[in-house]
């Protein structure tokens, strides 16, 4: 597996923001310092990094890819089971996660962060470990950002850049009729590593003296706290000669991505139901919570995986993929967007997401 | 005068945002499909915008410039008197700023935005009004974003990218000793625009039958809540054939822009009291509130005017240009950083800039 096992400390994050520094003892400037001294450029194309006006990038005749996200502080993470250090590590991997589905490689990245004054240099320094950590592993220079103070909670916007040849970009829009469909990895584990962080802070809440037991969850737990970018796919189709013919990341839930990629391209799509990817922890979580394991895999979102389409003469070169599954085909527009069982019965998809408003 | 002449209906804002439609109607996707219309690439170098995991730019053989910043409700921005329009206007302008401080060429901007349930697609669409006005105005392309829910107020981040031939970069650190400083414009006056307004709101507050009186302040506010970016100056200078040694802009007040291009050129410098760009109503607005002009220009920010130096050769060029003052000169890092008054007299300055921890 690509991923690392870890246990979250639950609640260690708290604990970390009592004590220590105060932001307003190294000022805007002296975070600034702090921050670019653990910043090395790695990229030939990374010409200047913090501390002007811009930082300037030399493209070598490729095309750039830009994509942006912001997370808020109750809305996208709670801090109360999030470390810091896997917050600002899942800041850059889901940045990282739209460079991938571009079939670009990630270069660089700035990062602007909105903090409250309970803030700590301490806890800074926590965030932007997790920040270095990503970067390190997806190879990407940090070359820039804004620090500001915020009246409410934490705000981490990351904007990441990245580079592709001309003609090489993977669109959302390129999936044609009887293309394959694929998806790396298992869906719905972020999903329910999450309602398991949220029973233990409930059950925490009630009773300070309870040990979250969280041993049983570490998988499905590190797919919600920290996801990774599927820059390791992005690599084998290259090496396996393998251009999608169009790609999108998996963050909504797969019902919405595929939605997004047959509006775009014009075409409808069947997705077989005992193909779906599953990883056995969260199946068992789901019967845990009652919950039904397809809705979770089609909505959970988060999973941060690769939904793509190959054309079907590329079989051959993704079958024996470990990580990847061939889960459906494309097909005319008309015929819609369906979910269908092994005894050939198709049923309509409705495509959830989020509700952000 | 480059600047519109404008009087911002002071708390027209609050009014905009009862009523009308809630977001929950359009929910994200109708948002990004409501903000996606309005936009025009107009760039040879916007290959793909708004609408996929990330957007492509074929940047020609230039080099890119990069630069993002972070505006909070209530930390940058206060909405009972900054109208939406000026503030989607404002987010694009501070960071085209950024890019014309390193006499780069914007040619393209994200934005994020995070809004609180109580926001109205017309709120929105009004916001977004402004963010089109500035892209048309500084010829930019909006290519990409984030729109997610807030639990506090708005936040807005913005990343320009900029497009700069291969050596014609200005950075923070090129200046070099005999070098004139110059600066566009005059400065002090967003600073006393935002004292008016935050008088006017406390009035309004004590007496809502009250009529802000800001006919006479029109100048001051204007600067403060819809500053423009000095492209125009940018290029002035190209056709002048002046390329700075260093330049910055002046966010954080002169006396901190100054600090920053001397600690990273290495030198000092002496600023001629006399020859600081001041703006009559600006003068005025100091005395009524009995704050000092000089520390209003040195520390006051916000101005978003150009700090630049140029080889003593170019006196010539640029002593003409009705828009750039020479206020001072570079000197050996020993002689410190000083303001000289007409009798010769220097005194060491400090930077205050804005504490924001």
């Amino acid at each position: 597996m690509h991923r690392d096992n870890l246990l979250p400390l639950l609640l260690k994050t708290e604990i970390t923001m009592s004590n220590y520094t105060p932001l307003s003892e190294v000022g805007e400037f002296g975070l600034i310092k702090l921050i670019k001294e653990k910043v090395d450029l790695q990229h030939e194309s990374s010409v200047l990094g913090i501390g002007d006006d811009a930082a300037i990038i030399e493209p070598h005749e490729k095309q750039i890819v830009v994509s942006t996200d912001m997370l808020l502080e109750g809305v996208h993470f709670d801090l109360t089971f999030c470390p810091l250090k896997h917050l600002g590590y899942k800041a850059i991997a889901v940045n990282v996660s739209d460079i991938a589905a571009m079939n670009a490689t990630p270069t660089q990245v700035t990062v602007s962060i909105a903090l409250g004054a309970r803030y700590t240099v301490e806890a800074v320094e926590e965030l932007y470990e997790g920040i270095r950590l990503a970067c390190e592993n997806y190879k990407v220079d940090l070359i820039g950002g804004d620090t500001t103070s915020s009246r409410a909670g934490l705000v981490i916007s990351v904007t990441a850049i990245g580079e592709v040849p001309k003609g090489e970009a993977v669109r959302r829009s390129g999936a044609q009729v009887n293309d394959l469909i694929c998806v790396t990895g298992d869906l719905g584990a972020a999903y329910l590593g999450l309602q398991v962080l949220e029973r233990e802070k409930q059950a925490f809440m009630a009773n300070p003296e309870m040990q979250p037991e969280l041993e049983e969850k570490q998988y499905i737990i590190g797919r919600q706290l920290r996801p990774e970018a599927r820059m390791d796919v992005i690599h084998d189709l290259k090496e396996r000669d393998i251009k999608p013919t169009a790609m999108i990341d998996v963050s909504d839930g797969l019902a919405s991505e595929l939605f997004h990629i047959c509006k775009q391209s014009g075409v409808g799509a069947t997705i077989y139901k005992d193909n779906l990817p599953a990883d056995e922890q969260m199946l068992e979580t789901a019967l845990e919570f009652n919950l039904d394991p397809i809705t979770c895999i089609m909505n959970g979102g988060e999973d941060y995986e690769l939904l793509f389409t190959v054309p079907l003469a590329d079989y051959d070169k993704v079958k024996n993929h470990p990580d990847i599954s061939i889960i459906g085909k494309i097909t005319e527009a008309s015929e819609g967007i369906n979910l269908a069982n092994k005894h050939g019965q198709a049923f309509p998809l409705q495509a959830q997401g989020w509700a952000h408003f």
